[in-house]
C-alpha cells in the first residue's frame, strides 16, 4: 500500500481527492491536513463522507509532513504551494501539485500572471500532469503539476486536430462555461447560492489566469507560439465545465474525417469519449466522473471547426486527473479508483 | 383604451405578455386564445396570474377572433403564424407576430430554414420589430415581426460597433446561452428539470434557425453580406441569455473609446444599459425586465473585441419587446407598462 | 411625495425596497444607507438596478438621518435596530422596522430568545405590522414591526380556522421550507451556491427564533396561550417559502366548508388568494409579488387540517409587506407600488 | 458471474441500475428491455454510460426474457409489473420487482389505493425488500418488492422508536420532499425544468399511494394498526428526499438517549449513519450513493420527537436498495457494488 496525505483536505477538491481514494485499492491515505479543521474530524467539514473515513485533520507543516506519506497531493492555493512542495519533495516524498504554481516552464511568464516565484528551480523539474499527452514523462517525475480545469478540457479538445494540421493556430477563441465548485469552498458574497443560480455571466474576460498554460501546452503541440482569446463564464451549476472552441479550419476535410483524426487520437484514452454518433457533450453526462467528452461540428458556411468539451471541473478538471497522475507514478492500473461511473440525472 | 388580443395565451410567452398587459395602463385585454385550455380560465394555465384576469381561453379562428381586437399578439409556432396573421390583418387588426415567419425578408432563405411559406406577400409588408433599429419603420406597421430572442441580443451587441466600422464583419462569432424557457411550454423530455439541471450543453452548433435573421440584419447594418458562426447553449436556468460575441477590431480604438462609441449609440434608449464601470452584464440582472445589457472588453493581444449582452429571452427577448412594439404603433410611450423592475436575487 | 429612507440598503431586503419604491408613484427615496458601500452608488452594490436610480450608499447616524425622510424603513440586523430605532423616531419620523426587535410585546421573552433589549420601552409603542390582521393599529402606528417571513405565512394560513375554532389549538405542527435569500447576502459558506444547490436540509429544528413570534400572534388570535412545533427548512431556491401545517380539526367541518371560512375571511383582501379550484400554492407562483397564496386539504382518515401558505419571503415576507404598511401610515390606496406581477416561469 | 436482466432500462431507474452494476464484479449484466429504444444502444439513451457498456435494447416479452439471465430488476410502471413478473418467475428466475405491485400485502388495499391486481396470488410469495428490517425473509426470497422511495425514508426513519415504545403510534405526521427525478423520465409539462426550478409545492396532499405501504410496515413495526398524514413535496432538486417526521413522546428519554436507541439499532448496518453530533442529515450528502442519514430532535416543549432522514431517492429509495436486494438474494456481501460514495458538491 502506498500512503498518501492531502495538504490542504478541507477545500471541495480535498474532498473529492478523498471520495476517490477511499475506494482505491493500493493506497493508504495516512494524512489530511487543514488549518480550518485542525483536530476535526474530516467528516465535521464533509458529513457525506460520514462512515468510510475516521481521519482527523492536522494543522501541519511540510516539514512534519515529510515521512508521513510517499506522495502527497497539494491542494492548496498557488503561492502557498511553492511554499510547501518544496519541503514535501525534500522529505522524499512525491508530489502531485494541484496549485497553479509549477505549471508554467517559463518564470517570466508566471511571475507576469501571478507574483514572484519563490522556487523557480522546481519548474524545470515539474512535469505537465496531462496523462494523454505527456504519460511518459509523467511516469518518472517527481513532481507533477496537475493541469488546471479550463486548460484540461481545452487540450484535450485540440490537441488531435492541431497537431494534425488542421486548424489556424492564430484563430483560436475559446469560450468556456464552469461551474460554480471551481471558486472553492471559501466564503465570499460572489458565489452565494442566490448570486449564481437562475443566472449567467462572464468574467475575467481576455485576462484569466489559465491563459498562459493554455498558450505554453497548445504552442508545444502545434510547434510555435501562439495566442488565444479566453473567456471563462460562470454557469448555475454545481459541478462541471464545458468548452466551444472555435478554429478556422486548414485543408479540406469534412466533419466526418475530423471526427476520425480525432477518434483515432485517442482510440487507447480511457477516460476521453468522443461522441460521433450525432450526440453533443454535456456535462450532465461526465458529473462525478474521470471522463472528458469531445465532439465538433464543422460550420461549413464559414470555415470553421466547433469543438466541445465536457468534463467534471472537480474530476477530470482536478482530483481525478491527479490520481490518474498518481497511479502513473505509482505504475497502477491508470484508472484504477478512477471506474466511477458518472451521476445522471 | 385598445383592446388586445392574444392568440397562443397558453405558452411562456402568451403569460408574459399577460402578466405585462395587465399593469398596462391604457390597454384592455379582450381575448385569449388557447387551444388546450379551450373553456378554462386562464389561471388554470397559469395560477400565478390568479387574482388580476378573470379571462377565460378561447378555441377560436382568426377569422372569428377579428374584430374582437384593435391589435392582435399572435404567439403560436412559425407555420401556424403564417396561417393566422394573414386573417387578423385582413380584418383590420395590427399585428405583432412573435414567430419566425415573417422576420426574413427573402422567401427563399426562409424555405431554406424553415419550410413553404404560405404567405410571402407579406413578407415585404412585415417590419422588423427591433425598435432600436427600426423605431421609425415599427411606428407605421400593420405587421410587426417581433425578432428572435438570440437575434435581439446579437443585433444590440453589435450595431453600434458595426455601423461604426470598428469590426472585420467576416470575423463574427457568436457563442450564446439561453435559460430552458426558451424551449416552450410543451411537454417534451430533453427538457425536463433532470435533464437540464446541473448541466451545460450546445445545441444545433451552426445550424440554428435564428442564423439567417441575425445575417439578414447584420448585413443591413454593415452594408453588405455577411455570415456568422453560431453556436447557441441550453444553461440550467429559466429565463436568461447571454451572447459573447468576437470580432477582429478594425482600427486602433482603444477599450473606452469602444464603450464610449455604443454609450453614445444607446444614449436615449430606455431599455439599453451599457456598464462602462468595469461591471459584466449578467443575466440575473435583467430578470424579468425589458432591459438588454451590454458591455465590451478588448483582447489588446489577439485585436479581438469581446462584446457581452444579455437579457431576458421571455421579455426583450419575447413578450417586452411585443410590447414595446405594440407602445410604437398605437403611440404610447416606448416604456408604458415596460417600467417593470429586474428581480434580483 | 413622501420621503423615503432606508437603513440598510445593501443587503437582499433592502435592495427589494428600492426595487419596488421607484416605481411607487407617491414617494420619493432620498436616502439609503450602507456601511459596505459607502459613498458608491446603489447600482455598484446591485446592478440590476441601474438605470432607475442615481443614489449613492450613505454611511450615516440615526441623528444625521433624521430629517432626512419622513418614514424610514430600517433592514438592518436584530440588535442594531434597537440603537437605530429609537433615534430616527425621536427625530419626527415613522419606521418600519423589519428586524425581529420590536415584534415582541413581551420583553423577558425577546431576552429569552435573542438577547438584551435597549429599548424595551418601544415595545408597547410598536404595532404588529401585518396589515390582514391588525391593520386599523397600523394605520395609527410611529413604529411597525414588521413581521418575519416564516410567522406571515403562518399566520395568514392559520387566522380564518383558529379564530373560528375549528383547530385544536395545541395540535399545530409547522413544517417550513424557505429560499436562502432569506439568509441575506453576507459572506458565509453555508450558503454558497454548492452547498445549497441539489440539496435539502432541516436547521434550527424546534429552536428557531421566529417560534415565539409566531406563539404571540396565535394566541392572540386564539385567545389563550399555545405553543408549536416548528421546523424550518433551507430548499433549493433564491426566494419562496412554503409553510405547510398540521392541525387536528375540531368539529366536523368538511374540505369545502373550511375553504370557504378561509376564503370568507380574505374576502377583501387584495394580496391573499385562497385556491378553492384544485390546485395548490407553489412558491414560483408568487415569486417576486406581495401575494400570500392558501389552499387547504382535510386528512379524514386522521381528522387533520393541513393547510399550505406560499409566498415570496423577500416580498409579502419583507420588503412587499414593509411598503405595504407604508401605505396604510401614510393613507395610499394598500396596493400603491405592489401591483407588480409574479414572474413565472 | 450471475446473470443480470433489466426490464424498463429507459427510465431513470433503469440507468441507474447499469450503472451501478457495470462496476458490481460478480454479476453479468445480459440484457436491458426497452420498447422506446428497442434495437438502439442503450448509450443513446444515457450518454453518460458511453464507453462502459455495450449493450443493445431490446423489446422483449417475459417469455422471451426468461433465461436469458439468472435474477431480473423489473423497472417498469405499476400495473404493468403484476403483467410481467409472474413470466419471468415462471422461467425460474428471481426477480427484484421496483414498482408498486407487490409490496402491499392485503390485495383489498392494493386495489383501494391502484387498480385490480392480476396476479394477486403473488402477494403472499414477495417479500418486502426492506433489507434493515426485512433481511432474513429477503434472503430466500423469490420474489422482492423494492420498498417505495418515501416508504424506505419513513420506515429507516421510525423503526428503532417506535419498536423500542418511544412513540405515539396514533401521532405520526410525515412531511416529506423529494427531487424531480422521481418522476421519471417520461414527458410531461409538470416537470419541466421552468416549472420545477426556484420553486417548491406540495402534492397529492393525504392521499399519496405510498401511503398505505408506510401504513402497513409501520403497523407491523409496532404490532398493532395505525394510520399516518402523509404530505408529499415537489423540491428544486434533481436527486434527494428528506423526511422530517413528527411523533408525540412517549416516556421521559431525553434527546441524547433517544438518538442512542437509533444509533444501536443501526449499529452494523453498512448503509446507515446516525448523526450523533449535531449535525443535521441533507439531501446533498447523500446524494449517488445508498447511504440513509438519519438524526433526531426532541421538542421538548411540546414532548414531539421530530426525526429526520435523507436519502437518494434514486439509489437508497431505488436502484441501490435494489441490487443490496439482489447481493442478499445472490449471496453476495452485502455492500458489493455500492460502495460508491456520495457526489458533494
Amino acid at each position: 500500500m502506498v500512503r498518501i496525505g492531502i495538504i490542504g483536505a478541507s477545500g471541495y477538491i480535498g474532498a473529492e481527492l478523498v471520495r476517490l481514494l477511499v475506494n482505491h485499492p493500493e493506497v493508504d491515505l495516512t494524512l489530511v491536513s487543514s488549518r480550518q479543521y485542525a483536530g476535526k474530524p474530516l467528516t465535521q467539514a464533509f458529513p457525506h463522507l460520514a462512515g468510510r473515513t475516521e481521519l482527523v485533520c492536522e494543522d501541519i507543516t511540510s516539514l512534519e509532513a515529510s515521512g508521513r506519506a510517499d506522495l502527497f497531493f497539494t491542494a492548496v492555493p498557488h503561492q502557498t504551494a511553492m511554499t510547501v512542495v518544496p519541503e514535501l519533495l525534500a522529505g522524499g516524498a512525491r508530489v502531485v501539485d494541484l496549485s497553479a504554481d509549477f505549471r508554467l516552464h517559463d518564470r517570466q511568464i508566471y511571475e507576469q500572471w501571478y507574483q514572484t516565484h519563490s522556487a523557480p528551480e522546481l519548474l524545470a523539474v515539474a512535469v505537465y500532469g496531462l496523462p494523454e499527452i505527456h504519460r511518459s514523462a509523467i511516469v518518472d517525475a517527481r513532481l507533477v503539476a496537475n493541469p488546471g480545469c479550463y486548460p484540461t478540457s481545452v487540450l484535450l479538445a485540440l490537441a488531435p486536430l492541431l497537431k494534425a494540421g488542421c486548424l489556424d493556430a492564430h484563430s483560436l477563441i475559446i469560450d468556456a462555461k464552469s461551474g460554480a465548485s471551481g471558486a472553492g469552498r471559501a466564503a465570499q458574497a460572489a458565489t452565494l447560492y442566490c448570486e449564481v443560480t437562475d443566472g449567467f455571466r462572464a468574467y475575467k474576460v481576455a485576462e484569466h489566469r489559465h491563459t498562459p498554460e493554455i498558450e505554453q501546452e497548445l504552442s508545444q503541440l502545434c510547434g510555435h507560439a501562439l495566442t488565444v482569446s479566453f473567456t471563462p463564464h460562470l454557469a448555475p451549476m454545481s459541478r462541471g465545465m464545458l468548452s466551444t472552441i472555435y478554429a478556422t479550419l486548414i485543408g479540406d476535410h469534412g466533419q466526418a474525417e475530423l471526427t476520425q483524426i480525432m477518434t483515432e487520437f485517442y482510440r487507447d484514452e480511457p477516460f476521453i469519449r468522443v461522441f460521433s454518433d450525432g450526440q453533443l457533450p454535456a456535462t450532465q453526462y461526465v458529473r462525478g466522473s474521470n471522463f472528458c467528452d469531445l465532439a465538433l461540428r464543422l460550420d461549413r458556411r464559414n470555415r470553421r471547426v466547433i469543438i466541445l468539451a465536457a468534463l467534471d471541473n472537480l474530476v477530470k478538471g482536478a482530483a481525478g486527473q491527479a490520481i490518474q497522475n498518481m497511479n502513473l507514478l505509482c505504475g497502477f492500473p491508470e484508472d484504477q479508483g478512477l471506474r466511477v461511473m458518472p451521476l445522471f440525472p
